[in-house]
């Protein structure tokens, strides 16, 4: 029982952080003019940093790898579902400071497809989480009303419980129109299973624009033999083809790719889209991440953006 | 003229430091009594430490990015070649090294598609270096001789000039019975233009795969209409064609990969193929780089090796 009051404690005060952090406290708090005072001095002293690292270039697009939930649970003695929990309440005030900054793109890595073969209660327990905050996304208070971000999920969509692809359907619907920012949001993702599905598009769509066009064949049948070499070359798959059928078409490559817990792997995220990204491995948890991590990454971002911009038109 | 006695001076001595660490001059050499005894004394520290090494798992895969040659020729106020001639000798150590640490396959980024697109000069001068090169690879005292290396160009090859390529597939030719260890040498290599030409290929074989099946319709023409959901699903191109048809199928996905100058990013090189792989960036530039970047490397695998070995089994 003791155990349970502590968790239970310490989620309520996780919870209270949280809500303080992203200023939600703010209006209602009774006691609050002590929080309101020291949360606007924060605010302003973030807004002041972040004015003077608009003297340099700001990221346009920041991806990140959410590493070290269940470590962090384990390293304070947390249920894993709490785990999970305190990542998701590190990454709101994260989102804020990113479009805070000027950055227009965010992506997250929040389920991929090799975790469905996690145990069955993990992944019960995350695809309920995951339901949960996506239906916390279309709230009043909610970040996508505050900066007017436009939500994509990305990921064979297919794969989820059909309750939570509806419910990211919904928001994808429902943030359409939302032009300033954008959040994408990687679930059932894998880049293999991303470059595979291109494939598989493309080749799909170059076969359906070659019976099309055949003379003689109709819309049904179609000679291959004899082929002139303009029309050989035409069955061929190009990089621009591809580049259309890619899940992340909808937004460009990132600047700069966080992953914590000191881990230097990219899993199997965004592998068609990091030539030329800066990958930063930050040794803390992803529940530990703070301001200070995203300040430093785009100092490095900036030292090193002329280089790779001479890189990239070298490309 | 005082310049270029320098640089002579210096290429001479870097070429001096190369035979010697590599052990070639230790037997001609009239008064390499010394040198004989010293450089067998370090040849056996460093097999002792290997074989401390070895006490815990050895990565079976190896890849270099060779970054920071022309940094360092500006260091040292050399030429741009001197420069890559340098990083050159730097890496046929690093070579030995991993062969006689155990590594089995070794990945290097020789030249990328993207640096066709350098001035003409230097692209010129890269590709005579790359051709005397590739000629040294077949004399008897080369590393291809002492290990019974199997070398693979790994690449869009075409893309060569003839004489480059003729001697990169005389090598390959000379080498295709070595099978005590492999180098794969990337040039005219990029992975997105890997990626699109494996799915080419795979669109293609499934292209004549089908056209071959297809019943009445011969080997020149056939039906696509009223196709069953099994024939329709056997258009689609899998994750194991185009694994069939990736340039590096012929490896294993490395282990470590290596990216010099401190630089964090994948430059375009094996996307594909480091989903789970540990990416290390030491700060040297390359021709700086070292038998301590290895060792420190090989301990930082071992150190994450049950963690990840654990991953690589949930996938």
């Amino acid at each position: 029982m003791a155990l349970e009051s502590k968790l239970k404690d310490n989620s309520t005060r996780m919870n209270k952080l949280y809500r303080f952090g992203m200023g939600l406290d703010m209006k209602n708090n009774s006691d609050g003019l002590v929080s309101r005072l020291f949360g606007n001095l924060v605010s302003s002293m973030r807004k002041f940093l972040f004015r003077i690292l608009s003297v340099g270039p700001i990221p346009n697009h920041l991806a990140f790898i959410l590493d070290g939930n269940r470590r962090y649970a384990k390293k304070w003695n947390l249920q894993e579902e709490t785990g999970y929990k305190c990542g998701f309440w590190a990454l709101m005030p994260m989102l804020k400071y990113c479009y805070e900054l000027g950055v227009t793109y965010v992506t997250i890595y929040a389920f991929s497809i090799d975790n469905f073969k996690r145990g069955p209660k993990e992944v019960q327990c995350l695809m309920g989480l995951m339901q949960e905050k996506i239906e916390g996304l279309l709230e009043e208070e909610s970040i996508v009303h505050q900066f007017g971000v436009r939500v994509h999920f990305i990921g064979n969509l297919k794969l989820l419980p059909e309750s939570v692809k509806v419910g990211a359907e919904k928001v994808m619907k429902a943030t359409a129109n939302n032009n300033k920012k954008v959040l994408l949001i990687c679930v059932a993702y894998t880049s293999t299973d991303e470059i595979v599905h291109a494939a598989q598009e493309s080749c799909q769509r170059k076969w359906d624009e070659i019976r099309e066009m055949k003379p003689g064949g109709g819309a049904h049948s179609f000679e291959i033999s004899n082929e002139s070499q303009e029309e050989e070359e035409r069955r061929f798959i190009k990089l621009v083809d591809l580049e259309q059928c890619i899940y992340m078409g909808v937004a460009p490559d990132p600047d700069i790719l966080f992953r914590t817990a000191g881990e230097t792997r990219l899993s199997n995220f965004l592998l068609w889209q990091t030539p030329t990204c800066l990958l930063y491995s930050p040794g803390v948890l992803f529940p530990e991440i703070g301001l200070r991590h995203l300040v430093w990454a785009v100092l490095n971002f900036q030292r090193a953006y002329s280089y790779v911009e001479k890189k990239k038109k070298q490309l």
